[in-house]
């Protein structure tokens, strides 16, 4: 007897198509006015197929924190977290900011589920050793467990992830939203061909500031090295640009820097290898 | 060919033992002080086998309120819910009280998970019509989708609910802790053989109220009637016995009323048909 094995007819595991998962990361002020957040909400919910929200929510919580005469302190624009702090930023993130959105994704019949790091144990950080600052309970992302929660997206939940880990000792801890989504999409790559988005004031990174047109539409390592000689890309976008060649090289397919209003077209900056 | 079918050797559905599942209802009080909590988080971990852990957070809320200046109104023991103490009581049953069970019991290896009536669309309700009182956001359930909760209770998952619905119309809803015990208890009554356990100050139902150990072992209709008629059970004992009949009649397996420390072992008042 002969068995064909014909190689275009029955693809291999390497060669299969994996399915692709958008993970969207919103900074606070989109999801804390009620009326970009419905507008968001409704954009997100046209991204076909598998997909992630991860929100912040730092003006509300410092908000929270003013009226319970909670003083926010921030050093190099991270919150310091003592105890009181802790539980303003776990009521506000992990309450009332995650759960606006999944009650407004609901509503337009996205199957969201919020999630903070240590439900299911899904992300599990570290406490940040005390060196010049003492950030209090801030955490670092230690591991991932992302088995379960690519399961339930390959079965249409849509998780909403707010910006807390834990650290396994029973203390929830304050994670910064990027970190967040960047983790996350490293982890979930292993499951789905991830495009990592991140929302941003402009419409994608621009070649001239003053042009808000002037979006550069693909961003290599070796252009983004020419950029960055030629003082095109400076300041705070190139640690982000360098982020997302950290997590490119880790298995994430591509990470796109675009405004709120676009993440369900094709535009923005793509960042590739 | 002759194909043996024995039904001794293949059990049939109806005849396939069910997995047993432990729902637990705690309410505010336990919860909201560390030590309680830590203690009541050890003996739920003892409970053997698939459950889920629902609380309350009453007297939380109603401190955090104060803290914000917005008076808490209570009317026939049930929160008066305006737009303000809706976002109170996001933030402290979804938030605060929630995320810190769940990151105790992932720090005693209880793999938990939080969740709110919206986080994947679990408890649907409907906010009560106004008549004598406006309750304001209070909701009344309306559906319970359970397949998605049974599967994860399945593979390990412990949910711990939060006393949170919602209307799919983007609005969170306050919802009584032990209703949403009894709903869940109610549909995950499909999935597995369902003990529905409500904590209480004393261990069980009492045949004398001056004995804390006179506690009646066993409640079936016939025994409620009876005991209603001696008045040896009364006041608010009544309606909650009444209701865990309703949830029996519904396949709930058993109502377990014991007290709190009491949970992982087999005493208390058993409530059955």
């Amino acid at each position: 007897m002969i068995i064909q094995n014909d190689s275009n007819l029955i693809p291999s595991p390497v060669e299969r198509v994996r399915e692709r998962l958008c993970i969207v990361k919103v900074g606070g002020k989109i999801v804390e006015e009620p009326a970009s957040l419905k507008q968001l909400l409704s954009d997100f919910s046209k991204i076909e197929g598998n997909k992630v929200l991860v929100h912040g929510g730092g003006r509300s919580a410092t908000a929270m924190a003013a009226k319970l005469g909670i003083e926010s302190q921030m050093v190099n624009g991270r919150r310091i977290t003592d105890e009181e702090t802790l539980k303003v930023v776990t009521m506000v993130y992990g309450g009332l900011v995650n759960k606006q959105i999944v009650a407004g994704l609901q509503a337009i019949d996205v199957n969201a589920l919020g999630l903070t790091g240590a439900d299911m144990n899904y992300m599990l950080s570290e406490k940040r050793p005390v060196k010049d600052v003492n950030y209090g309970f801030v955490g670092d992302v230690k591991q991932v467990n992302a088995n379960i929660l690519a399961e339930l997206i390959s079965k249409g939940i849509v998780p909403v992830l707010a910006p807390l880990t834990h650290d396994k000792k029973g203390n929830m801890l304050n994670t910064n939203a990027d970190t967040i989504a960047g983790e996350a999409a490293k982890a979930l790559a292993k499951y789905f061909e991830v495009t990592l988005m991140f929302c941003f004031e402009k419409k994608g990174v621009l070649m001239s500031e003053t042009d808000d047109e002037s979006v550069i539409a693909q961003i290599t390592p070796a252009l983004f090295d020419q950029y960055v000689a030629n003082e095109i890309i400076s300041g705070g976008m190139i640690p982000k640009i360098e982020n997302s060649f950290v997590a490119l090289n880790a298995g994430v397919k591509q990470v796109v820097i675009t405004r709120a209003d676009q993440i369900h077209t094709d535009s923005g900056t793509k960042i590739i290898l």
